[in-house]
């Protein structure tokens, strides 16, 4: 990575001497860092844990709109900052540093070539406990998605983009799921991820009785042999279960849902892809 | 490329000795090749534009499946003999070469982790003309895809294997389009790249007369501002119209359609995924 010499907006347009004076002093972030002292990604590699490593404008926009106070340090180019202003005026008031550096150093930063001109290390959002996001649930209609096995961060980040565009209430993942948002799954997800609850189930049969407790009925989705999704009337609280990619849905999990649901098709392929299947499930509830 | 000795399969089980006279006759293949030989990432880049390079288990068995013919090499895991006996049983009776290699032989090979065991060196499917696919078009109902700015070969892969599964009819392409199916598209749709067939479109006006003469009406999907394609008769032949990534629908292009379509949402994200929205539109017509 190299470093840039200060650009004038980050040093006199929109730092203030004052403030970077106490960004200087909160974040010991000296004004011309050396690359030894400055180099992020090892920093973060070994670093913080709670920390995630978000890029692409959409997702570090919608965090600054939906959470700013996580937003830990920013990277960007410099083409970037008039678009970035607001965000960068707040890093400033609050001390929060940010650095201008080149679009190869985002690419390191990022570990992608995605990174849209903007990388941020961003604090995690822990999931929820299932009690409080039900407790939290207006009265009425409900979609939710139970992920039992998706494990690829492009499906999941399609999925929270399209679980944000339709509505859905949260994502529920199992007890022992592995599955977490990553950077990459934020990116794909456009901002999906700031506005889709994540919320960490108990042991499945707690899960289930109080997922019926609060009036949902569990639909298992599978790619043959399930009702004509097209031809049934959805609950209107409902949970789609939807299974690994490859592998399908757990057998005793769909036999513990209340119904079972299908795509149908020509055939021509096996199936539909995850996440395309999923859209289409969350509009056929929706509309 | 590390070579392998080759396994009793390959000599053996599958290969009769006077068939593998044969493909070494047909295919200037050695017995044991040497490396500098044999480097087939670098003839196939150096070499015939007319082959891709497919890989992906359902990618190359659906080759299989629909145009045999047009496999001119195959390489894969060992532990993919017994699933692709027949593939490779006809490769012999036709004197097209195969390998056994290792695993990281074929990430080279297909330039992706994601191979999953099988890469085959295929000819191009040359696009279709507009007539000769509307000559051939039964009568009645038919769906057809017009992708004008589709650029991702993952989004290209998604929409391929959603369109085998809805019974799209052809995904028509703009004249000056460069988009064409590629290994990782073809990876991406599962076997759908040889179901869905290719239209290369005439200049636009030509294009739109010839459709609407054959009794298609044009939809333009649009992120916003188009009728709720829920609450939308949809015509018994339809073209989608499909815009870019990023930047939507061309307008003019939009203006010409007879309809404009979105998928309504929550505005919690700006969009849906280009791959997903496609899926919703063609669940939509189908259904």
């Amino acid at each position: 990575m190299t470093t840039k010499p200060p650009s004038p907006w980050d040093q006199a347009s929109i730092r203030s001497t004052e403030s970077r004076k106490q960004e200087n002093t909160g974040r010991r972030q000296q004004a011309a860092p050396r690359f030894s002292e400055e180099r992020p990604a090892a920093r973060h590699e070994g670093g913080n844990r709670q920390e995630l490593r978000y890029y692409g404008l959409n997702a570090v926009q919608a965090v600054f709109a939906q959470r700013p106070d996580a937003i830990r340090k920013v990277y960007l180019v410099e083409s970037r900052i008039p678009q970035l202003q607001p965000l960068l005026s707040w890093c400033v008031k609050n001390r929060i540093g940010y650095r201008v550096v080149e679009e190869a150093d985002l690419g390191k930063l990022a570990a992608s070539s995605h990174h849209e001109g903007v990388v941020a290390d961003v604090l995690r959002v822990e999931p929820q406990g299932l009690s409080a996001w039900l407790q939290s649930l207006p009265a009425g209609p409900a979609l939710a998605i139970w992920l039992d096995g998706v494990g690829n961060p492009h499906n999941f980040g399609a999925i929270l983009r399209s679980a944000a565009h339709f509505g859905v209430g949260a994502i529920l993942q199992p007890q022992d799921s592995t599955l977490a948002v990553s950077g990459a799954a934020a990116r794909v997800a456009e901002g999906g991820a700031e506005k889709v609850p994540l919320v960490r189930l108990p042991d499945r049969d707690s899960a289930l009785a109080a997922l019926r407790e609060a009036g949902f009925k569990l639909a298992a989705t599978v790619v043959r042999g399930g009702q004509d999704v097209f031809a049934t009337a959805l609950p209107q609280r409902l949970v789609y279960v939807l299974g690994a990619e490859g592998e399908g849905m757990d057998e005793s999990l769909a036999a513990a849902c209340d119904l079972r649901l299908s795509i149908p098709g020509t055939g021509a392929v096996e199936s539909l892809n995850v996440a395309a299947a999923t859209a289409v499930f969350l509009a056929q509830w929706r509309k």
